[in-house]
């Protein structure tokens, strides 16, 4: 099972741990359950449970503690139709892709008319729409040069027509370009200023530009967040040079 | 004169050069003069000419060639009148701060209600909105934990009603912060963001910030700048390395 555990994907200094064991030949309704122990007993922080597999994420909602989020639902009928009983009945937060029966969205209008489509089929299945998160799906600026501005947008008028979270694979935007992480920085200040709230992003190289926006954005009172996040980093790289 | 001509500040990387000689005891008519002759000897870029004297930008506007940004004129009476005849006779270019008689704005509205004040007195004058550039005003967030939260609400609402340009002293946000580059950076994506055009700001250091920026607002044809700086950067590391 060594094999097995070192697919355990922890997202370091995140808020959240998103767990991800899929991979070929995984037994992933046994390695989810263990994954979620070993990473609670470890670590204090809610954890995002990240599988296409139902079994597998009730089997690892059964030994949960706390409220977990689960990854995910989509806007297909058979995934609301699968998902959102579980999500309901275990109480607990879920993400909502922006596709659907006719695939991936190419405009910012289908992104948010699955948006809709999702927190409505939610609140009908008895979830609330605080307990959706919605992921509006990023694609790489190197494939197509509308690719941020189409989320942009689609993330402003989620917020304002919908108020619910939203939630991205921010990293997707540098797929096949140099220097990621300034990309990704950039990106992070951008989407965050829009409405974005749940990055999945390299949280160790993007951190100090997310905690700049709190800050700029006035959510940092007196900079103690990114004050002490500076000092941690320069208690680190005195470290590194003295070893 | 040595003393003084030290005090020529050239923003290095910058895409307009900023040229402001001001300092006690400087004779700026004459030395405003000499600056713009040496930059202009020496660089391919246009110019900002920045001084509070009327006289010493009217003789470094005598031998500027090309169209040149003045910096500035504000929203008080005394500056409209001694500043914008001499824009309209050089056909240069200028900048406006959003204050006036009443002072330095404490809101969004007032910001929005001093550019407009620049943008009728100046077409009044016979000076076209494309050549008013409107500096919004930033200041340190350090201070104000809403500085940043206003000054992108004046920039939205000045592009949306005055379709102006807009320039601010951009790193001013992160006075008396600890690592400034990290929030210059932040602050360059989300104003950029938000529609402002020309920034001055800490050029070396933001660049890769703001192309990275350009990139994700669909503004690089096939990322071809971004990728070239990226080049030009990896090149100078290696270099460093080598000597």
């Amino acid at each position: 099972m060594l094999r097995n555990e070192a697919l355990l994907q922890v997202a370091a200094g995140a808020d959240i741990i998103d767990c991800n064991v899929n991979a070929p030949g995984v037994n992933d309704v046994e390695l989810l359950t263990r994954a979620v122990k070993v990473v609670q007993e470890t670590v204090d922080a809610p954890m995002c449970l990240d599988s296409p597999n139902k079994d597998a994420l009730e089997a690892a909602l059964k030994v949960y503690k706390g409220k977990a989020l689960v990854n995910s639902v989509s806007g297909e009928e058979a995934s609301l139709k699968r998902m959102l009983p579980l999500v309901k009945e275990y109480g607990c937060a879920v993400i909502g892709l922006v596709q659907d029966d006719e695939g991936i969205p190419k405009n910012t209008e289908r992104r948010i008319a699955i948006a809709h489509k999702i927190v409505e089929r939610a609140e009908k299945a008895g979830i609330p729409r605080e307990d959706v998160v919605i992921d509006v799906l990023v694609f790489p600026i190197g494939a197509e040069a509308k690719a941020g501005l189409d989320v942009l947008e689609a993330i402003r008028r989620i917020r304002e027509e919908l108020g619910v979270n939203i939630t991205m694979g921010a990293s997707n935007m540098s797929f096949g370009m140099p220097d990621r992480p300034v990309i990704n920085a950039a990106w992070a200040s951008m989407v965050i200023n829009a409405g974005a709230t749940v990055l999945v992003t390299d949280a160790a190289k993007v951190r100090p530009a997310i905690l700049a926006t709190d800050l700029i954005l006035g959510r940092d009172r007196f900079a103690r967040r990114y004050i002490a996040d500076h000092r941690k980093r320069e208690q680190a790289a005195q470290q590194a040079q003295k070893a």
